[in-house]
């Protein structure tokens, strides 16, 4: 995730970092150079293409704004409600540690239930990253972390161990009914909060959007030199590029939101969201938390 | 449901699978064809069409792109929401999976209540998809399978059996207030995604929306040629082509969406989300869960 | 509601029940015939009208076009809500059968709680399409139908009447506090409901909505033939008919959706929703429930 | 607010009450009179305006629909939020008045609990329409309405009271602490109704937005009718009054919906709402609910 | 936050404050100069400019609305949000208040807590402003606020702090284990809103959004005087000031309300919002409470 201030005038034309352009580099210079082409050969042929115009294109142009924007909205809203998902996790993570070291009085107890939700975030940030995160895990549960690294759901089995550490107390007669409750509503919270994120990750938007928006585009831009010369003439290239820039922009940037968990420019933060647990817990537990993950190029990992 | 890396500049223009290209071919080809015959006629007697052109058009293609936007967000809309159901159904099942365990004792009675689960979301799936799917209830709750089948709505019916499997233990002494309340929060949860799915699945779109775009696009695509040929000429039936392409690939696709629950390319993929919901159950249990179902050429099933 | 499969094409023009069409053919007509006089006036005088032109009404279209697309939304919203609403009355009604016949052993009381219950559903539906229902709701209460329907808010007293059901058992010791709880939940959410729809059966949209909407249609239709006149000539009137229809079509289509407790061709289907209920109680009870209710040529009352 | 049978085809034209034609009378007839004025001068000096048109307006006007259909959508939501808390307002105190008939035995705690939630329904309008309502309330709570009025939040003192009434049954041994929770939530449920209301009335949509629509709309209106004179020559003050109607009567509208506490005729009817709460509350009581108010004139206060 | 009457006809061209103008004066007055050197150039050296015009930028017209457009619907429903989770502190902090003075008989305990929840409040918001609120604190909680505001959360602390007092009272008997869990709702409601805030504070909209739109809106501006000329001749300046004031208007505002808790004109009025949960406090505990925060030329801060 990119945090940084507003750039200036100057710096905006070439702040690159967190910019989709070097994404779409090639359109951009291939639209350009193609309807370069094909003015050079209408000129050289004198091929009178004054009888066509952009007209037609508005129509096409209408119904490819309603697919940009669409996609745009929708890639929006998947991000967004990922960064809900794990801003809810930050607050059970700290309702689930008030909770413990209120209704747990061991200490040992309390710390362990703790430390198997920080390596939930971990295993849950793996996951959905698709990279391995069991050594992050370990400096939270030791070797445990190998034996549920061998489950199908890593992430899954750590909220079952939170659970089957919560009845043991109940069954110890430590916590009542209530308090039991109060731990399970976290969990179940968690749950929930794993299977939002599974469902963003595993559920694209349908393939057939991405199909539609990119054949529509392409033709369009194939198509609309022929029209735009007799209006913008050697200007033609300088405009395809320029709508190329805006076409493709956006389409590469809806395509990097819609999967928000990632590591691109524009991703969330998981790294330092993971911190942000940590630090909520060890605070509760009196003990000295870590520092916050400084960004790398205004880049927060 | 289809999923698959992002498709190579040229494989963009020929990928079938996914695209709803195939089911609008005659539409593409039919207004193709037609243009082109008004084409020939209108050189033939050497009409003057030059009177004509396609400003009209452009009031009438607002109120058909307010409809086509409406009714393809409507249309992901109830997708997205289907696909929400089924994530909550995950986790309600975990959850269930992890109450079981944790509040009830006797390990028969834990596997047959979440046997009844898993069973629920196969007969879910079966009425979803209008579909008979006993013959994957009796993996889990042999022939009483067939009994429950004969029910009006057999998934209502395991919810029932649950409550009454709950309610046992409750009276037996097993469970506490605070924990049949638990198990019977889990339930009404599951009940709510069944009815939320049985409106999706039995409330379509308002039909006057279907003949509204319906006719609006054929009407349009009719008379369209006669105002593009003083425009585009020898090219009508190009843009004809692309014109269709657009408006009944987006139509087609917010058919497909707007029943999500079907077999189609784009539709969801309840037979992974119920082995999803297999694999949580039978870890949750301590046995040897399910392999995931991997996909044929791209598609989820 | 009308559920139907996707008509062919040569059924797509002549399909009448669930169009529009039929309501709005006086402005088709009306605009149709108006524009044919524009123009035989126009040629008759021989008034030149070429100085007019349609792009003035590019600046009223955009307002026009967010008035329309924004009240097809809300109204949309609106029927969508109202479906929901039913939706949630379904599984409330099927958690109440599963609470009551789990919590209350008493079979008598359970029967009547759970008759109560579907006399709401009547009660409820006779209020919102102000029809009346009471002969409906002797099936299950007897003579307490007409007891009920002297209050001024009979649902609301069934309501009640179930609240003091549940409690008489808990103050006969019968249910404990949280089994009560569960109770009062569900009728709760049942209040919930029954407020919901009452919201969107007493509060249109606002009226001025209506007047802006209307005024605008019919100012730019009057106006329109002078404009378009030097550009379609002849087919003038043709275009009016389907501007007026696309216009008019999508504000009736609104005002359907805008109460959709109606019984016009696009409301809701409360009596199917009803019987749904109904079934899930018999069924809960381990009686014969009542048939679905089929549709008539694709309608479901 | 406004409620009433469609008008007529001519009604249409001449119904005022409901609409915003008064409020923007000025701007109508101001600059139809102001272009008029224009075109005079223009044909007087034979100033030769040929070589503007309205196509440069196109880009601004897209801003300017942005501006406008945010605006609406804005209000409208907010307008709607506030109905609806007023809907969850009538069954949170339906809700009240069964748990409090059933968990309260003393009728007479009962009674009063009830009339100091019509006393806060009352205090909340009030507030909400900076009015007095203190003599409202005094028909429920008598000499103590005066007391309660002297605090800086009158309804949120209401709240408080019916909290101590319920503690001091939950002391006195008569419910028990899921009955007092029961309660607790109807009286938290109120509470957020009363936080939500009071953000609607207290922070309006930001002020920048009013001043670039209504900034934007007049440099346009002031600088429309240049452009329109070549094409719509004579008729422009006729178009000009027409855009004029769109665009203002769009924000007049916007405006209204914005504060739906007030006593316009497009705002929420309070008074009525109020009502519907009272006829619940005294029928829950077994005594002879209040008269709903009639519409006057269409109108419900 | 800005609360005014609506300005009249000579005020509204002349308010400043509130208005994003004053931010905006460098882009107006620098196209309008640049494109008077355009002209002036054309003008000089007699370029044939007329076979530019501005078609082409149609299509990138319809680009940048939707970025504009999703960007300012973006900003708004965060600013929205943001208010609405305020407003949730506000009902919170009451709810708190009511539940505290019923359950905890001990009247210091009681004010203790109070004061904490008071101190939360102004952690937050020195913590969303990045200001220093410590002062603030100290009247609730004296030399406590020093020690609170060494941690890395300080208002992640104060919640704490706040289960703890609440846990030493059920540990001392003095709540029972549901009115334990009423607190503790309570507190992880108010953990929820810190969370949701953290995340507006600490999460902007993807940056790359804010590089496509200041680009394409710069590149629009700096290409569109050349396709201007030839339509608005002389008034080129004119209308490239209003085109810079629609396009960075809308711009600049967004940019003000993404993140709203600042102090700018139309960001929240946090410091009252904080007094309004004093208010409420204090009336809760009989004392009298301090005056409303009162406006400063209009604006509340």
């Amino acid at each position: 995730m990119i945090v940084r201030p507003r750039p200036t005038f100057l710096q905006l034309f070439f702040v690159m970092r967190g910019s989709v352009v070097p994404r779409i580099l090639p359109q951009i210079f291939g639209f350009a150079i193609y309807s370069a082409v094909i003015l050079a050969l209408a000129r050289w042929f004198q091929l009178d293409l004054g009888v066509f115009n952009i007209t037609p294109f508005g129509l096409v142009g209408v119904t490819l704004s309603i697919y940009l924007s669409f996609r745009n909205n929708a890639a929006y809203d998947r991000w967004w409600e990922a960064r809900k998902l794990w801003g809810t996790l930050v607050f059970e993570i700290r309702n689930l540690a008030r909770a413990t070291t209120s209704l747990i009085s061991d200490q040992t107890e309390q710390r362990a239930l703790l430390m198997e939700a920080l390596a939930f975030c971990h295993f849950l940030r793996g996951q959905l990253r698709k990279i391995d995160s069991v050594k992050d895990t370990r400096a939270f549960i030791d070797a445990e972390a190998d034996t549920v690294a061998s489950f199908a759901n890593p992430a899954d089995e750590m909220v079952r161990r939170m659970g089957r550490r919560a009845n043991a107390r109940r069954r110890a007669g430590e916590i009542d009914s209530i308090g039991f409750r109060i731990l399970d509503e976290r969990l179940a919270s968690i749950t929930a909060i794993q299977a939002g994120c599974e469902r963003i990750a595993g559920t694209p938007l349908p393939f057939a959007y991405t199909l539609l928006v990119h054949r529509t585009a392409y033709i369009v831009c194939l198509l609309l030199p022929i029209g735009l010369i007799s209006t913008t003439g050697w200007a033609t290239p300088l405009f395809m590029a320029l709508i190329a820039y805006t076409f493709f922009g956006l389409d590469a940037l809806s395509e990097e939101l819609e999967d928000p968990f990632g590591t691109e420019a524009n991703d969330l933060a998981l790294d330092g969201l993971c911190r942000v647990c940590e630090i909520s817990v060890f605070e509760a537990l009196g003990e000295t938390p870590p520092k916050m993950i400084p960004a790398e190029k205004f880049y927060f990992s």
